[in-house]
């Protein structure tokens, strides 16, 4: 859960991962907590507050993650692929068969943030009335923990043809690709917030594994010295 | 929702209930409606919340229903038939089409009473821990709400096959057999109110059209009949 405003609302979603059997609950920069007003709210779920993981940045939260599925409530600018909760459970049953993976919850006003949302491999909107769609954040969290358990109790696991690398590898090759893009002029002519959106979004889609990692930054890490060298030549023979 | 202790709750269900487009609240005998503390946790639901009718019991509540559905935390002491969410909602689609459905919810401590639970056709429950399987009531209301919605989205009608009778010409027919089995003298040797929930429970699997109530009563008005004349030559050989 990402800079959750009222401490109610972390108490009552970890009574709701309680009765769906989910434990392990990590905060991002929560306005308020520990505070009475969630430990009131959780009704007998303290557990899941006691051991919740107070995180500063989303980065922090989503170490050693491999599968991020952002919860939205909106339809983003940049054209995501945006699943149903009842589809996107499989896949996090199967990904955290061997591997840990993390569902992801912003503020109750505005909920995720773009950044935030750039983390997450799958968007998931839970359908509701287009007049009316705001459900409360610790009932997003009921409707998305009923369906993981709804969806576990039916599971059968398929041969893993995956491995994706976890999350700050992923965050690695990101910041690599960026630097990169701006070292050889790509960005002059961009808005290279929104392309880095399109190459994020370009990379979850195919979940990424460490090898192809390793490279894609070897590809960027000669692209550089290719640059480099070319620049270096260009000074020598035009005497700059 | 049947006797509602908290106020807040009604308005999160209400919330709930119009994130997932639906509107008609009825509230048997609330312990505190109208509230402020019941508006202030609709956030915007509030027209659910002045549309709500009011009943003082649940017969009042239910007039007119064909299916009623019952949620449910527990196991019952008479082995009923329990269905999951997603086995029930195209029931009460399928009925909807036609005829008023409801959906029935108890008191925040101890759901529906038995009494109550009688009332139902089906009994739902929502598939939780069984170490916490406490939801709070409108998380409740929000988890059946949206399987609601996500069985409407995909729903295709299928060729009606019954016209079920209304809540009150079942409860007609259950109020006559049972007085019929108390003067026939049925029940001298019964746990009566025992035996007249196992007869609900045979009756409501049946799903009464309004034909058959007629017929069944018309069955009792006789052996009433019968038993009377039975009882005038008895008492008239017997001179007593």
């Amino acid at each position: 859960m990402s800079h959750t405003t009222h401490p109610g609302n972390i108490g009552a979603a970890a009574r709701a991962m309680k009765t769906m059997g989910l434990r392990q609950l990590y905060l991002i920069n929560p306005s308020h907590f520990p505070d009475p007003q969630a430990n009131a709210m959780a009704a007998g779920a303290d557990d899941v507050l006691d051991n919740a993981v107070l995180c500063r940045k989303i980065d922090e939260a989503l170490q050693g993650v491999v599968l991020t599925v952002g919860m939205t409530a909106r339809v983003r600018d940049i054209s995501n692929e945006v699943s149903s909760p009842r589809e996107a459970m499989p896949q996090v049953l199967q990904q955290s068969l061997t591997q840990p993976v993390a569902l992801l919850f912003g503020t109750e006003m505005s909920g995720l943030t773009n950044e935030e949302a750039s983390r997450a491999q799958i968007l998931v909107n839970i359908p509701a009335n287009p007049d009316f769609s705001s459900l409360n954040l610790a009932s997003a969290v009921q409707v998305i923990a009923y369906e993981l358990a709804v969806a576990a109790a039916v599971f059968r696991p398929v041969m893993q043809e995956l491995q994706p690398a976890p999350h700050e590898q992923v965050e690695g090759l990101m910041a690599h690709l960026e630097k990169t893009l701006f070292e050889i002029g790509f960005f002059t002519t961009q808005n290279p917030a929104r392309m880095m959106q399109r190459l994020r979004r370009l990379y979850a889609r195919a979940r990424l594994e460490a090898d192809e990692i390793n490279i894609l930054r070897g590809i960027l890490s000669v692209t550089t010295e290719y640059n480099a060298r070319l620049e270096t030549r260009y000074r020598r023979e035009n005497d700059v």
